[in-house]
């Protein structure tokens, strides 16, 4: 594949019909969005083959589509819309067409489930399969990690451990559909996304749970500057959780590691005051003080540091 | 280093004093930045170890510096000011915090040169060193690359070749100040923001020079449906001609191939109706067909193809 071929796959999978506000998408210098007097979101992810995903576990589709969901759910995360999304690229030499088709397809289809659009990117050669996505939404009121006070409840909107369940089969060489969601985690974008007003403005704080609940929480707790109580009994309440059980003791995993510290369920974690929003449920309260604690006991870090892996 | 330092080093390096229309910066899942009617402008660039760049030919701040100016120069190029940076990066194991802090302060340093502020990122593991940058830029009316006519004059902002030479001096084995333009190229920044508005009123198109001077002006030749008839009488007339001349000479190399094909000089090549702007060089005259002429020979695309490298 030379140059020209692989713009030409990527120019034709990320092409969908007009957009009012996209005055110039893929082709330029710089896509070019017209103005809003609302705010801006901007985030970006990268992963790297090797260190987020290994292409023996993953369909390419599922690579592509895992990543941006990762980008999708920090613009979800800060009560916001995702709108557009630039995709860079690096190719490792022995791609072919349908190697490219398929992992272009996997990043439009995820972005479709919301209405994003990938509207500019760079292609560029590597050894490692590697991507780089950029997400730009936008926002009203952005709720942010910093602002979660004591007397606030905890709410998730779905259960944690599913994607490190799958990771740990996969490492012990078992590819079956209880991986599917390391592969590909699926994000409640529309339990988040259809929130009534007054669901929505509730929120005191809100991030999801890239890195696994408990580190996630101690960012809420750190920004915040509160203590956050979560209760066992209380995720023990949450569907999926006699699923999740079954599984773990039929492999001999240690149930509560995957639920507290496994990552990349990008889970919405949030604090409200007053009424638990409609798709969440309540798993603690916010106190004073500092640090996370799960039945009183203090709860460490254990999130993935991959820098520490 | 483990991700706590590396955060610590990067927020302390891209923390400046406030801005009114960056409402949250570095640390929760999003940026957030005020809205605007002004027309938002977005490119991204993606930059691999041994690709792109190679450490033992490149000081760290250097390879950092010239990612960002890859990506400045994408939105000049659009006829508009840069006005944010996300900034991805895939960091080696064996990477100290002195070298982050280097390459950190390569990229801070680079858009400093344009009031450009850094606003998210992420950091992740990688063998090979990978850059990818994310811009966000400004524009009132965008200067596309599909809109060149007939009649107008075919413009450069300064003569290219430098990077190119310092590339080849480098793969000799030579590394002195001569390869300075390859390390990290001195993109004109002023030269195109401080144009008068009559000046940036009469381009009726533009480009950097990324890939080489007839790779661009094939892009501008190919979007505009228009022919560029280039004149090397006219390329040789601008000042560091006889610099040039003299060091390809004393190299053996051909000056003409360093010129017409050296990319990542990132010039500005544009046309322009009328006058020739302040601080540009006419090198030709846009007519009708299609393709690109250096003195009347159709010139082929020799721009480097990295996917055929």
């Amino acid at each position: 594949m030379n140059e020209a071929e692989m713009l030409r796959i990527i120019s034709s999978t990320f092409s969908l019909g007009p957009d009012a506000d996209l005055l110039v998408g893929i082709g330029d210098d710089a896509a070019v969005v017209a103005g809003t007097t609302r705010k801006r979101l901007y985030a970006t992810d990268m992963a790297v083959e090797g260190s987020h995903f290994q292409r023996d576990w993953s369909e390419l589709g599922e690579i592509g589509a895992k990543i941006v969901a990762a980008n999708l759910a920090d613009i979800y995360a800060m009560g916001g819309v995702p709108k557009y999304l630039l995709v860079a690229a690096g190719i490792p030499a022995t791609f072919s067409a349908d190697e490219l088709q398929r992992l272009a397809s996997g990043i439009q289809g995820e972005a479709l489930l919301v209405g994003a659009r990938i509207i500019g990117g760079d292609l560029t050669r590597s050894h490692e399969l590697t991507l780089s996505i950029t997400v730009i939404g936008e926002v009203e009121s952005p709720v942010l990690r910093s602002t979660a006070k004591p007397g606030d409840e905890i709410v998730l909107s779905a259960l944690t451990g599913y994607s490190a369940l799958g990771y740990e089969l996969l490492k012990r060489g078992i590819k079956d559909a209880r991986s599917t969601h390391h592969r590909k985690p699926v994000v409640h974008y529309s339990e988040i996304s259809e929130l009534s007003h007054d669901d929505r403005s509730r929120f005191t704080s809100l991030i999801d749970t890239s890195d696994g609940l408990i580190s996630e929480a101690n960012h809420l707790s750190e920004a915040s500057g509160a203590h956050l109580a979560i209760e066992r009994d209380l995720l023990a309440d949450m569907p999926g959780f006699s699923e999740l059980d079954f599984l773990a003791r039929n492999e001999h995993m240690d149930l509560w590691s995957l639920i507290l510290h496994g990552g990349e369920d990008h889970r919405f974690l949030g604090t409200v005051r007053g009424e638990i929003p409609q798709g969440f449920f309540r798993i603690g309260t916010v106190r004073e003080g500092v640090g996370v604690s799960v039945d009183g006991e203090i709860a460490r870090h254990e999130g993935f540091d991959q820098f520490n892996a």
